[in-house]
C-alpha cells in the first residue's frame, strides 16, 4: 500500500501517527546465525539465504507485521527447505527426525495465529534447530477427473495457481478465503480454512475427497471417496491438525463447474437485532445462498457498503445450471418480513453495496498492514456460536472488548462485526478492532486486547476460531475449550505419528 | 412376518424350503452360565435373566438371524446393564475397567456387521466376562432450543421415541435409516448411520452440534457449535468410533422444521447406464433433492416400483418454506435429457413407484428375516465410490459376486443394486443378494459370498461400508483399506482413552 494511502486511511482514526513506518530492507536485518547444516543430499533444495530465512520467520498476524516493521527476525528458521517432489520432502522429514530439528510446514505464510513461527518445543526440550518446510514448489494439479468433478492437487499450490490450472477445464475449486492469493491448498486443509460459501460448504473440509500426508511414521493416503462410514474419518483427523501430525502433500478435491448464473443484492436494516433475525431466517430456509454476510452499521460504513446508520445483509446466489433469481427473491422476501429494505434493482447484476463489500473484503489485508505502519493496533478475531447465544455474545464483545480497548488504548477506536458464514443453527461473527497504539508498546497492547476477546468468547462457549486456526496465539483458550479426553487422544496420536516431536512443536498440543 | 407370507415370498425364488423354520422359544435356549457377578451397587439396573442375555447376544445381521433361529446363543453376554442415568453408566464402565469385563455398548441392537457381539479380545488376552451396556432407558429429549433449532437428546432414544418428543415442537431430526424403529441416536452416531437425505446431509454426522461421551479416561463434552476450525474436530473422532473409545450418552443435534411442501416422482430408463448418467447429472446440479434413489431393473421389480425391464430413479424434494415443484421439474428435465421418462402426473403427490419403493424399503428387514426362515442366504452390502469408477464397480460386482453366488449356491439367485445416497463426486450403491442355502451350511456360504463381495470392493477402492459400519464382519477388509498411519493414531487414541481395552474389543482395531 503506498504511503499516501496509509496516511489518508489513518486520518479516519484519531491518535495515529502522521507518517507510516518505513519497511526495513532485508540487508539491514540482524539475522541470528544459522545453527543447522543440512546434509549434502538436501542442500540442492535448501537455503540459508537471508531473504529465505527472513521471509519465513513469520506469518501475517498483526504481531508479525509489527515485528517485521521493527526488523525483529530473531525467530527466523535456521534453514528453509523448498522440496520439488514428495520424495525430497520425505527426505527432509526423515533427516529432521534423526537430527532433532523442528519442522515448520509453510505454504503461503498467511497464518494470522502464529502457526508458522517456532517458539520452542512444548515438552521434550528444545530442538537443535528449526527448518521451515516450504511447499510452494509442489503446486501442480496432477490429475483431473471431469466425470466425478475432482482434481488431485499438490498442497503447495497457491489459490490463483490452482485456479489457473483448473480454468481450462471449465472447473473451479471455488475456495476463496480472504488470503486467497497468499495461501495454499495445504495450508487451507491443515487449518480448516473458511472459504467462498457462506452456507453449506463453509470450510475446505467439505471439499475433500482424500488426503495424502507424509508423517514421520509413513505416508497416509486415504481412498478417494464421495462419502464413507468406515470408522472415524481418517481425513478429519488430519484436517485442522496444523502440521503436528504430518505434512499434507496432495489431496483429491471436489471441484465444480464454473457458475453461469448469479444474482445478488443487499438488504438494509435500521436495527441490527432485526438484521440478525432476518439472517437466521434465511440461514434456516434451506435456500443455501452462496453469500449471506451480515455487516453491522460500523462494518458497513467501513467497507463503503452503508452509511453507518444501517446494518447491511449481502445476499448472493449462484448456479451452473439455471437462473437463481427466484431463490434470491425468496431470501429478500424473508429479509423483508424482518424489516429489511432491499436495494432497488436487485437481481442478476451486482448491487453497489455488494461490490463495495467485496472490494473492501479483498483489500482488508493490505489495509491492516497500512494501519499497522501508522501505529494502529489492529486485531481481528472470529468465532461461531448458536443463534440462541449470538445476541448476548455480540453485546458482550462490544461491552467487554470495547472497555478493554478504552482502558488499554485510551480511546474508543473501531469495533465492528460481520457474519462471515451462517448455519441453520448459528453463525460465525467476525470482529475487527482498530485503535491507536503507543509506539513500542503495540505488541503488549495487542496481547491484552486478544486476551480480553478470548475471555469473552470462552465465557460464552463460542469457539476460539471458526476458520483462522489455533496456531500458537490461540493455544491458551483452545486448551480450555477442548474436551480433555480428546486432548489425550490427540497427544497419543501425535506421539504415534511423530515420536520425536519435530512437527510444528507448540501448536495445538 | 406370518408364516404364510414367508412361503408366498419364497415361492419367487426356486430352491428354498417349503416351510419356514420355527422361531425358538427363549426357554428352550441353552444359555451358558454367567461368569460375572456385578457388585451390589450395580445390581439394581443389571440383569442376568435369560430374556435379557439372549436378547442382547446378537445384532440383526443375516448370520445373527440364522444363529438365533438355530437357538445358538453361545455368544450371550454374561450380564446386561440398563442404566437409567449417566452416573449409573459411568459406574458400570468404571467397575468393568477394574474387573476386566468387556463392555459392549448396545442401543437398538440393529447392527448388521457384528458390532454388538463379543468375539474375544483383540490383543490383551481374554476378558473375564462380557457386559452388554443397554442405553435404551436413557431416551429423553432433555432440552430444545427452538431458536437455533437444536435438541439435546439422550443416546438411548430409539428413532420413534425421539421423534415423538420433537413433534409437539413442530421439529424433527428427520433421520430415517431403514432400521429407524429399532435403532438409537447413540447407535447412529457411533456408526455414522446414513439417513433420510439422499444428498447433502447424508450421514448423521452432518446433524451433530456436540457430543457427550463417557470414556474410561473421563467424560468428553464438546461445545455446542454450528461450525468450528479449532484443530481436528473432537466430534469427528468419536463419530464412527463404534464404541471403542467411549460411550456416547447424549448429543446436541440439529433438528428442523417439519417439511410443509413435498414433491416427488419416478423416472424410468430402459438403459441402466443412462440412468446412472442422469443420476450423476442431478447429483451435480446443485438442486439437492431429498430423495434421489436409483433402482436397477431387478431392484425396481423386487420392490414393486418397476416391471423388471426398466431402471427407476425416484426423485423427491421437500421444504418447510415453499413449493418445491420447480426444483422437481428441473431434476426431471435433467433426467429427460438422459433418456428418462417421468411418470405421468408427477408433482406434489407421490407416484405409485415412489410409494412402492418406500413401502418395500420399510419392509425389507422383515422380508430378510422371513427369507432366512425359508433357508435363503441373504446378504446386503453397500459401498461408495466416485462416478468415474461406478460403472466398472457395478459390472464387477455383478460379474464376480454373481459368479461366486453361482459357485457357492449352485443357482443364480437375485443380485440387485440401488443407489441409497448420491454426491456431486460419486454415489453409494447398495447390493442385495438372495440365493438358496444348504441347510446347516448357510453361515459358511454367507461368509464366502461376503468375502467375494469385499474383495471386489477392495479391488475397486470402494469403501467397505458407506453407512452399515465396520463392526467385526468388515474388519478384514477395513484393515486393508485404512491408511496405516491413521490406524496407528487410532490405536494410540484407544490406548489413551481405554487403557484396559474393555470397550467393544475386536471392533475397528
Amino acid at each position: 500500500m503506498p504511503d499516501g494511502e496509509c496516511v489518508a486511511m489513518a486520518a479516519m482514526l484519531p491518535g495515529l501517527a502522521d507518517e507510516p513506518l518505513p519497511v526495513p530492507d532485508v540487508a539491514d536485518l540482524d539475522l541470528p546465525p544459522s545453527t543447522v547444516d543440512v546434509p549434502a543430499t538436501l542442500s540442492p533444495f535448501c537455503s540459508t539465504g537471508p531473504e529465505h530465512r527472513a521471509g519465513h520467520t513469520y506469518g501475517k498476524a498483526y504481531r508479525d507485521v509489527v515485528r517485521a516493521l521493527r526488523g525483529d527476525v530473531r525467530a527466523a528458521p535456521d534453514v528453509v527447505a523448498l522440496p520439488r517432489t514428495e520424495a525430497e520432502l520425505v527426505s527432509v522429514v526423515d533427516w529432521a527426525g534423526s537430527a532433532n530439528v523442528a519442522v515448520i510446514p509453510y505454504g503461503g505464510g498467511s497464518s494470522v495465529v502464529g502457526g508458522v513461527e517456532y517458539r520452542g518445543g512444548d515438552h521434550s526440550g528444545d530442538h537443535r534447530g528449526v527448518l521451515s518446510l516450504d511447499l510452494t514448489r509442489m503446486d501442480r494439479v496432477l490429475e483431473i477427473d471431469e466425470v466425478s468433478r475432482a482434481a488431485r492437487i499438490q498442497a503447495g499450490a497457491l489459490g490463483p495457481v490452482l485456479e489457473d490450472q483448473l480454468r481450462p477445464h471449465g472447473l473451479t475449486l471455488r475456495h476463496f478465503p480472504q488470503s486467497f492469493e497468499f495461501s495454499t491448498l495445504g495450508g487451507w486443509l491443515a487449518t480448516r480454512a473458511g472459504g467462498h460459501y457462506a452456507t453449506l460448504y463453509t470450510h475446505i473440509d467439505d471439499l475433500v475427497e482424500s488426503l495424502r500426508v507424509v508423517t514421520p511414521a509413513g505416508v497416509s493416503e486415504s481412498f478417494r471417496l464421495p462419502g464413507s462410514g468406515a470408522g472415524p474419518s481418517p481425513d478429519r483427523l488430519f484436517l485442522g491438525s496444523e502440521g503436528i501430525l504430518g505434512v499434507i502433500t496432495e489431496a483429491w478435491m471436489r471441484v465444480q463447474d464454473r457458475p453461469s448464473h448469479k444474482a445478488s443484492t443487499s438488504v438494509s436494516f435500521s436495527s441490527f437485532d432485526a438484521a440478525v433475525e432476518a439472517t437466521r431466517a434465511v440461514a434456516q430456509s434451506g435456500l443455501h445462498p452462496a453469500n449471506c454476510r451480515l455487516l453491522d452499521q460500523g462494518e458497513a460504513m467501513f467497507s463503503g457498503a452503508g452509511d453507518g446508520r444501517n446494518s447491511v445483509l449481502v445476499l448472493g446466489f449462484e448456479s451452473s445450471i439455471g437462473p437463481v433469481d427466484d431463490r434470491l427473491a425468496l431470501a429478500v422476501d424473508i429479509a423483508g418480513q424482518h424489516g429489511g429494505t432491499a436495494r432497488a434493482g436487485s437481481g442478476s447484476g451486482s448491487g453497489d453495496a455488494v461490490e463495495a463489500w467485496r472490494s473492501a473484503f479483498l483489500r482488508m489485508p493490505y489495509l491492516r498492514d497500512g494501519l499497522a505502519r501508522m501505529g494502529a493496533i489492529v486485531e481481528t478475531f472470529e468465532t461461531a456460536t448458536t443463534w440462541d447465544r449470538i445476541g448476548a455474545l455480540i453485546t458482550a464483545v462490544r461491552t467487554e472488548v470495547g472497555a478493554a480497548v478504552r482502558e488499554i488504548c485510551g480511546a474508543d477506536g473501531v469495533l465492528n462485526c460481520r457474519f462471515t458464514h451462517v448455519y441453520p443453527d448459528g453463525a460465525a461473527p467476525y470482529f475487527t478492532v482498530i485503535a491507536p497504539g503507543r509506539p513500542g508498546a503495540e505488541l503488549s497492547m495487542w496481547d491484552e486486547i486478544k486476551a480480553a476477546a478470548s475471555e469473552t468468547l470462552l465465557k460464552h462457549r463460542a469457539t476460539v476460531t471458526h476458520h483462522h486456526a489455533v496456531g500458537r496465539d490461540h493455544r491458551p483458550t483452545y486448551d480450555r475449550q477442548r474436551p480433555e479426553p480428546f486432548a489425550a487422544a490427540l497427544r497419543a496420536a501425535k506421539n504415534a505419528l511423530d515420536p520425536n516431536g519435530i512437527l510444528n512443536p507448540g501448536v495445538l498440543i
